[in-house]
């Protein structure tokens, strides 16, 4: 398993973390399977979306500010109720497929980091589950 | 990975795609492991529900047009946001586990393929991890 | 494929199921890859959220019922459209890393079954895919 550390600028930030996940499957010798990336938070997330236009990431955390304010008729003490929430409809991991050595996406996705409750220092973890190269390619060989 | 061509038929569609993951674990001779099931799109998304009364199917769409409506405060010039943060809260991937050359559904579940920008040609991916059989095992010879 | 079962107590109850997968990994001997947690009921879901302060889940309990209320313009005559819908936002299947034969979680997160129309008797089902250890582990052997 592989931690990768980020920080996060906002309370509420996206973070497009897909090129640290080829990064990743280049350096493991990865082939044919597929990658799990996990959140370790409770009030983060995580999400596969559009990466060309960025207003389309500025509407998802409109949205989702306006669905689930921060201020709000909440129990939990730390005033972070609404991250939490958040992170439980957005989901902690994500799975994806690996071919011929990277990962499958579509033409306009890309994988996002969802912080709901920044600026923070952050972790996601990556494990790769399938067959591997008989040796690991090294940075700039590509195929 | 297998990729599956459809057709949506409406805007907001909800599609069983179930008989072909059947159909591709009987092809590539799954045993046992999981089955993961992609949506190369940003407007549209994969679910587990109810596969018996369609009117579950319409009230979860007519919730999900409710909730998050096509007209909006949205920057996103293309004009479906709305289609982009449905497919964030209802996943990209589903994980199925796999069983005797079976995907593991409890009775009254289907996997549904979620359409929020359509009509429109579409693809799911399908990638098995796991045991297979010694020889993939031919239509019709069951188990 | 194991299979749990559990007893929720409420019409909405989050059931923390971790220990269970620990118990699980250590049975069957995993050493390094991802454990797949299924629920396969419709009107239930899993997620991995906060557990430590139970607020947070009494929160996101309360956020569920206010956002998808439990009478509505549904069409479905059995009365619980409501946990259909929350099923699907809520996702059906959470994968999860493991290393060195234990699941891996952030310090905060457990993972909980989500009953949306109990009381009732529901399972869980667990499927590890990746390496395993030449003998299972027993009860108290640890690492």
């Amino acid at each position: 398993m592989y931690r990768i550390s980020i920080r996060t600028s906002r309370r509420c930030d996206i973070v497009d973390i897909t090129p640290s996940i080829r990064t990743y499957l280049r350096e493991i010798g990865a082939e044919s399977g597929t990658v799990t990336v996990f959140c370790p938070h409770t009030t983060a997330g995580l999400t596969v979306n559009e990466n060309a236009d960025p207003d389309v990431r500025r509407d998802l955390n409109a949205f989702l500010n306006r669905a689930i304010p921060r201020e709000g008729d909440y129990a939990h003490s730390e005033g972070n109720s609404d991250a939490h929430i958040k992170s439980t409809l957005t989901n902690s991991a994500q799975v994806l497929i690996v071919e011929g050595g990277e990962v499958m996406l579509g033409t306009w996705q890309g994988v996002f980091f969802m912080e709901y409750d920044g600026p923070r220092n952050r972790e996601f973890w990556l494990q790769f589950t399938g067959e591997r190269t008989a040796a690991p390619r090294r940075e700039g060989e590509g195929r």
